[in-house]
């Protein structure tokens, strides 16, 4: 018998377990998908400009503000908008206003490890769908979940550990067969190469069960700031908005700077260029000392390593090097290093490091 | 049949409905509780220190350093304190920790409209216990807890809207006969009179079942950054911090400026006591003018209007003099005002509006 006070589900449950955060400023920090340069002067002159006596009042309930400016970015409208305090909150939203207890949750496996986190502490089933070995999705993903019964599913696009991008037609497709919602996490999109022509924003006007989530942690250097939202149809968004959020969800500062970032998007525009470029030479300098990484369009990159001894001994040794880089101890990962694309000197730096380990 | 995307639950719930937040800076606004004065020149101090290049990176997700300082300002340890965005948010985490769907929560009525909203998102049940005509709590109000099968009790000391203060032996001995966990919403104790003697900080230590809400939204003056935290034993924070909570929960500028206000805490002690003195000037003038007010502990005072048609009009007409006051809709509230108390400027005309509207 549970002789603690919290819920069964919760006493018999594990909690996630964020990448590490050091405080040492020495650290090469390519663990946690930060994007390597700064926000926008646009955002430091938001910052400068509050004043606190603003702080001693409530902020605004909505964020009217920034749901407008982020309306006006995708070309929607404000009611189409849920600003969340980082993209976190709009995965618990979802599954809190979608799911009830025993009901079921479908996700693409391996994926972002807080998903079936969240299912858990709501008590709902989760359906895990194998990804194929390139890491697409199956054919059959929309009727497995259907099969299942799913009222909700959380994809993340591009993928995450291994930045591959699914083409906007086939979210569609999925979403047109999926009878729950579809929650497409795009944590990771500002990195996509424009030339896929990725682009759900439009959508959420043509299909009723999309939900997209944005942040502005990573292709806007904020992770600091937590400040994400997500876009959907009115009937997905209201029920989120004004019912299960809390209240005043986000902050007057964070609403402020986040407004700034988006209004000055082109400057975050030049970062993810110079994130893409990077990338490409990191995945054929990794290449080059056999990590092979499969085309990411994201800020990260999966790279193969010999065997699951080898990628362990990867990241102690780079470690003792102020390197830090993601290791996942789960099915299908154990022998592979997920490393996020730094700035040239830092790429270098991990080069030179890896180099002298692997020879 | 339920056609909508959301839970039953969801669909048929209203939520709720936060006091106006006007934009016009000159509104004088005494209906949301907020402290009239600024916060400390150190909170301004943490501010102009903050480099967006900080920002780039995740935030503590523990906000370690907030939480040391919290524990020192009580007397307690770090594992005593969990950093929350907001109070809402402890509310929240007590909920979907401690009370199952279906199980029972418990609360004292009237109360904060919130907690029977956030009792709905989680598909629990509510049992309603009425205060006592002074605003006290029923003698056998841990009983008909039990009674019920509480799982977890809402309790705001001191009470709103009344500004009653319920004395800590009272909540003690209420916490030793439950056999739930009895949250004690603290949002207002800063501005108890130090003669009482009110401090349950030292009471987490002593009982297994008690979870303190506090927020810097009144007190220090914080109302915009959204910082709060609860206190309590090990293993009442614990699953709440490694578990439920989002992992990033609050921010890296809001830890910076929660923990410079908790630093500089005699800056708004001296706050507090301005506005003591304030709130016995206008609970008497209030008086003179047949308004009669419970004797506050809070910043706010709970006005006694002739009948429900004088209280609804004074409303309406200090609103056409831009003077904000709140009205609840709810039984025994209706021929009542809550008035926060302001600065003396603000409280001067407050009277001086409401002398012409009376006479």
């Amino acid at each position: 018998m549970n002789m603690a006070f919290e819920r069964d589900n919760i006493l018999s449950m594990s909690g996630y377990v964020p990448g590490e955060q050091p405080t040492e400023s020495n650290v090469i920090k390519l663990n946690t998908n930060e994007n390597p340069y700064p926000a926008s002067p646009r955002v430091t002159e938001a910052l400068t400009a509050i004043n606190i006596e603003e702080l001693r009042r409530y902020p605004s309930p909505t964020a009217s503000r920034f749901r407008q400016t982020a309306a006006d970015y995708h070309g929607l409208s404000d009611y189409n908008i849920l600003p969340t305090n980082g993209g976190d909150e709009l995965l618990r939203l979802a599954i809190t206003t979608f799911a009830d207890p025993g009901e079921t949750i479908g996700i693409a496996v391996p994926s972002y490890s807080l998903y079936p986190v969240l299912t858990e502490i709501q008590g709902c089933k989760l359906v895990s769908i194998p990804l194929l070995d390139d890491w697409n999705l199956p054919a059959n993903f929309a009727d497995r979940l259907n099969g299942a019964g799913a009222k909700l599913a959380l994809l993340v696009n591009p993928h995450a550990p291994s930045g591959i991008l699914t083409g906007a037609e086939q979210i569609i497709d999925i979403a047109n067969s999926f009878e729950g919602v579809l929650l497409i996490d795009e944590a990771y999109v500002d990195f996509v190469d424009p030339e896929n022509e990725y682009d759900l924003a439009p959508e959420v006007e043509q299909l009723d069960n999309i939900l997209l989530l944005r942040t502005l942690s990573k292709g806007f250097s904020l992770a600091g700031l937590r400040f994400g939202y997500g876009m959907g149809p009115k009937t997905i968004i209201e029920p989120m908005m004004y019912k299960t959020r809390d209240s005043y969800n986000t902050d007057h500062i964070s609403q402020q700077l986040a407004t700034a970032a988006l209004e000055s998007a082109d400057y975050a525009r030049q970062t993810w260029s110079k994130v893409r470029s990077e990338r490409l030479l990191l995945t054929e300098e990794l290449q080059k000392l056999g990590l092979t990484c499969p085309p990411s369009q994201s800020n990260f990159l999966l790279a193969q390593a010999e065997n699951e001894e080898t990628a362990g001994d990867i990241v102690k040794r780079l470690k003792r090097e102020n390197i830090l880089i993601r290791y996942f101890d789960e099915d299908r990962l154990r022998d592979k290093l997920r490393i996020t694309v730094g700035n040239p000197e830092q790429n270098q730096h991990l080069l030179d490091c890896l180099k002298s380990i692997i020879s």
